[in-house]
């Protein structure tokens, strides 16, 4: 068989190939609907927690009461780090960039594991729950060793939200604040087969482990294109110097063909269904936390695009009014991307589990387009 | 855009899906035949070194004498590990298992690189060179510290292959030895888009960066179904009594439809192009070590398997004598997924290059097949 042959389709991102079957999140991108194993992201968003978000996408139905306990017990079990954890912390440099250092993080907690390469079913799971409890005290401890301050232990009576809050910012947050991270941990849990937990899925492919899967995906989440895209939101409203101004620089991008971080969506035409109940989310938060203006220069970004390219099926994503959001909130925007992966963790475990139950190696072809026969010259030849 | 449509096709194992261009390798699998940019892997085994192959790789043509002179003395400048990098490896546990351990210290790599988001030619280029360089450091390091020895620094005049060698025994290999390592990293460079390479791509694919690609490709690797296939076949071997025991372990293996580890290959149905020389060297290399009795029970397999299964198109690949050469070299088992790794680099790093300068965010579809519209439930009413 040779590396590409007449029987097979050049499909260059893959956007007409489906790579197998999924119970997890289902998208409607016309309709601009997102459900999680059939419930709509709004009633999650709306009445969930991000625990039970995780359970939901690990079992495919909500849980019992007694359920949801148990579950909650173990993963607080396994929060904080190991003194080994936080002095690689303390070792590495407090001018990394963030996502690097949660992605090297993550992969440690492997070498404390010693079932890091048993793959069974509850071996996973197992690593799952270390994963999606560790990753909070990483960023938190990773941001508070940067700006000179000591790391703080984890609080196992508190929620994943308001822990990391809490060992972020040496204070509990508000109920605003930690409601508004809850519910922005809910909307970014899972979103169907995106590049990180396609990522994620390829190294399960090759019977690797849930560390491996996990440090693949924040690898691949960490680009511009992918988490790193609210990030950029955050950077573009930064450079805007006031609402006034917001219609010359958002036409100007237009006219030059540049892109606007935080809108279009290769899946989405209508509005990304995320971002629908986060923008009221984004104004209540702003207006508490005295970000009016930010609020009121996002609205006006998203007035402008909407008429110029919205009839394009170009509408503001997730990533758009999450940025004002974790702004509002006092995070760092280099936080932001890492966030993300602290909430994606639940859906690349979730696939991560599901694929290997019914596994196969991932493996495309190459169109080869080079030289063919050539002799190898002497190097003295050449 | 629904997740999956009618106008796509489900292909699970990519098998029939061509990712896009690509001017590193050809692999014919029906007639067995490698080649790199055009150069068939035998010539490049017999006449070329890893460091021209890796410039080949790179560069899609030989290198002149002084090419390869810059290249050499660019890579080996960054030889060695940093004080913070030998920091981090002995705050790691020395029980840990070495693939996680070089996952975690590759991903490291980018903590002290001030340009490790600057994804341009030039920047990723010079992460590429960064990881080819320490990757040796970092598995001879961890290897050393686990038996309780000091890690042995880098030495810039040695190739790599010799001075991985040196800073595993503490001392310089015979020319056999560094001869056949050599040969061993020629053949495992790059092999099309194999798992781990299109774990990389992946990470490209939403323009994130080298550390990030390679890192997701090195736990990809580390899958039995991938890399760790050579460490497979050693403990088969280990686990064989005495060649006479050959002939029922493999025919009582078949009998139970269990695979038997370093046996076919997803691309091949001819022999493996790269297991043809590599059988040659594991012979020779086998006497000069006193290892004669490990070469005679894989040559006894490879026969039973032949007669057995030869047919239907599954023969020995690269991994069934790689096994025997590295364990002949003295080679610990658990380091023969990370010298895979080391070698594999190079191809990771070619096809990340070649990906970004044509890029495209790879975002497959799944067929959802959980349930629609479900009601969210309190909790009080479950």
């Amino acid at each position: 068989m040779a590396e590409a042959t007449a029987a097979m389709t050049m499909d260059k991102g893959l956007d007409h190939t489906i790579i197998g079957e999924s119970t997890k999140s289902w998208i409607d991108g016309q309709k601009g609907i997102l459900e999680y194993v059939g419930i709509d992201i709004d009633d999650l968003a709306r009445n969930s927690t991000f625990e039970e978000t995780c359970w939901l996408l690990f079992n495919d139905r909500l849980p019992t009461a007694s359920e949801l306990d148990d579950f909650t017990r173990e993963l607080r079990s396994h929060y904080g780090l190991s003194d080994a954890m936080c002095e690689l912390l303390r070792s590495m440099s407090t001018s990394a960039s963030p996502m690097h250092v949660v992605r090297t993080m993550v992969s440690a907690i492997a070498l404390e594991d010693p079932a890091c390469n048993d793959t069974s079913p509850e071996a996973e799971m197992n690593k799952a729950l270390r994963v999606l409890a560790q990753t909070p005290a990483i960023i938190a401890g990773f941001h508070r060793l940067r700006r000179g301050e000591d790391i703080i232990s984890a609080n196992a009576d508190n929620p994943i939200a308001i822990d990391f809050l809490h060992m972020l910012n040496g204070e509990d947050p508000g109920d605003a604040t930690a409601r508004a991270l809850d519910v922005c941990l809910i909307l970014h849990a899972d979103h169907g087969i995106n590049a990180s937990t396609f990522a994620a899925m390829v190294a399960v492919g090759t019977e690797s482990d849930m560390y491996s899967a996990v440090t693949g995906a924040i690898g691949t989440l960490r680009g511009p294109l992918h988490g790193g895209a609210n990030e950029r939101v955050m950077h573009m409203l930064q450079s805007i110097p006031s609402v006034d101004a917001v219609e010359s620089f958002i036409m100007d991008r237009l006219a030059r063909k540049d892109k606007v971080p935080g809108f279009g969506h290769r899946v989405y035409r209508a509005v990304d269904p995320r971002a629908t109940f986060l923008k009221t989310f984004a104004k209540a938060i702003a207006q508490e936390t005295g970000n009016e203006e930010l609020y009121a220069m996002s609205s006006a970004i998203e007035a402008v695009m909407e008429r110029e390219v919205g009839a394009k099926g170009i509408h503001p994503n997730v990533d758009f009014y999450s940025a004002t959001t974790y702004f509002s909130m006092g995070l760092a925007i280099d936080l932001f991307t890492p966030v993300f992966a602290l909430s994606r963790n639940a859906g690349w475990a979730a696939h991560a589990m599901e694929r290997r139950a019914d596994n196969r190696l991932i493996r495309p072809r190459c169109q080869y387009t080079g030289p063919h026969g050539t002799t190898y010259l002497p190097l003295a030849n050449r």
